[in-house]
């Protein structure tokens, strides 16, 4: 079943190691199919030199395993509350890609520096406060999601597709799995310019609103004009 | 038409990718014809994997498209720009790569540390004033191009072939399409080394003037003696 | 003798080199076979790119070559004093990644600033105090193994799977070459993430206790369950 | 004429790239034919991509062309200054390497911190001091060798390798082509790492004495006791 999709995600998780945002068998991506609501996933703790796409994990909105012979990833729980809360996403992803997860260690968001950033990101990449001793005693990966569901808000989640995880690392968001990956390489990029940013002007200030808009807008929206037309 | 220079846009563009100084779409470089004075530029928002040399864009002076499917890069009113303030230029490169992108965004010229620095451009390699909210909101790119004339100058173009766009990226320039991507490249390497001199020494002072002119001169004017005889 | 050891041993070494963590003739894995107590190592300054498994060496607990024509790697008594103190141990790495042998230089041990640390070490990975300078005229390199296993002590040596020796480099071991190598491979993401973390939030704390405990518990002990039932 | 000796010196030419210490045209490998006093050199501003050994240009000591119908490299009289100062070198090389240029633009020589270091270079890679007008106006390539030979003074050239020269980059040596470029190799990857020593901890001091004895003299000398028996 959801031949199509498993293949989209299999070749998702693929790019996340073509990137350099992954080591070993972490990160992970899934996605949704809209029509039936079903999830496909990674499945946990499997190398991507021998993952096929025949190894992609289905499952229903509660995280039970509707078809697959492997246990999916163990970050599931937190790809599903993402899923429950913003109905546009299509796809998920996670990473402890270097740089951003340097920034979610220091428990810092990432500001909008420039228009790289506003491209893709409309103000700053929010980083989850801590989770308490509770929350990650009980039911720990799918309080990540929550936390990340109560950061990111009542924003537009494709306006402001990713957070970072306090001590963790990346989650990041999309259209679809693809769109997600594309956002989560995004934020590696734009968290080492942060960083590099910071060292050469310690009093470094996000560029002014009328930019980030003026980029955020010419890429999404109504009046894109960015790219080809569709 | 222009097909010998359309190939030689096309693969100044792969070029970036090489030089790992772009990620997905981002980045462009353009050439003119001196002749015809048409401009051949990437199109916006393509894949380098699957861009080919009949996807590049023919263009006038003006932006009016003359030959070409798809639409030029939305960077294009700048590259227009930075031709018509210097004959001298023959093609145009803007790429976000990551070290240079991060002085942008931290608003300041690259002092020339060096002679790496030196021998491509004689002295800092200047960055720009913000851009006013009326000069983004309208006519936005036509606009980064006339600051960036802005704060080159009366400088020889080829002698400061390139600048910062604060909380932007980068602009370089050069004789034609490969030069201008050599020193878009250059840029970026300086940009590191910058970087980190002044982590070792946060005194440390851009390299005495005598010591840049022999740099400088002894690869570019009548006196130079680098390289092969032409 | 020990075939299939010798080309795990050789594979292992090879692994060194595509994670990016050696230099030249830098670095080496061992492993230990349970059964005969004898030790398999790569030769001394032998290129990677040569490298074959007949070139690997038998050696017994004390040193002693019992097979191969090369000399036995000179950190091998470092190897032994690890092997000896430490029964559950299987392989043993060395290397001078850059950023984990950077804290080692600095004399400090790294930081558990995340998930990621604490999916693999359950703490801080410790820095060793400077040997002396009788440590270092005689038996250097088996004191290098003594003051190693002094630092690392009563601790489970699979929960804390390496250890800095200051002003020197990395050691790591686990159940077997490959997953000491995985170790080693972690020791040097940790260290780079480490560094920015601390540019980042001069005041950033180690995680909290209940979350490194979660991670590593998930991972690792009778109530992991992440990855695949074996 | 010297075939060998050109095949061995393009070979270590192309070897900067490999090791990514080189960009461009950046960089020259040198040897000298300790029978004739002849040195072949990389000639001026040729692409790496397509050198050939037939490129090599071959001088006599005072840099005389003696076959070759290119250009040698503009640096020659700096190689020809180091030949004449220590006859046990038999390689020289030049790079602009990243790290190793930084310390050079900052002023500053690279401390010996670690056992990387002391294992190849005898203490602290001095910088050098700043070039007057005078010695840059004048017979500047020749003067630049000079002050590298002031800087390295009565040192045994093979227990000091290199030295970096101020605001410029590094000059590396060895007992032949190959050993340079292991050496300029080298010189990089001490010098990032000595660039997060000091990060990480400001009051780093370098390695102590008995520990860089120790290093240096079990590779090299007449007790050394690294690799195999030659």
């Amino acid at each position: 079943m959801l031949e199509e999709l498993k293949e989209k995600v299999c070749r998702a998780n693929l790019d996340l190691v073509k990137h350099g945002v992954v080591l070993f068998t972490w990160g992970n991506v899934s996605a949704i199919d809209k029509e039936t609501g079903l999830v496909v996933i990674k499945p946990s703790g499997v190398d991507y030199s021998v993952m096929k796409t025949s190894d992609m994990v289905v499952v229903d909105i509660e995280g039970k395993t509707v078809e697959g012979e492997l246990n999916p990833s163990t970050d599931l729980p937190t790809h599903l509350e993402i899923y429950k809360a913003y109905p546009s996403v299509g796809g998920v992803v996670h990473t402890h890609s270097s740089a951003a997860t340097s920034w979610a260690q220091a428990g810092r968001g990432i500001p909008c520096y420039g228009t790289t950033h506003a491209d893709y990101f409309y103000g700053e990449i929010p980083c989850t406060r801590d989770l308490t001793a509770d929350e990650v005693n009980t039911e720990y990966e799918k309080n990540t999601g929550t936390v990340i569901v109560e950061t990111v808000g009542h924003r537009d989640p494709l306006a402001m597709p990713g957070a970072l995880v306090k001590n963790h690392g990346v989650f990041a968001w999309g259209t679809d799995a693809d769109n997600a990956v594309h956002n989560a390489v995004i934020i590696e990029y734009v968290a080492k310019m942060a960083l590099e940013t910071e060292r050469l002007n310690p009093e470094a200030r996000p560029a002014p609103d009328y930019l980030l808009d003026k980029h955020y807008l010419r890429k999404h929206g109504k009046n894109a004009y960015y790219g080809q037309k569709k």
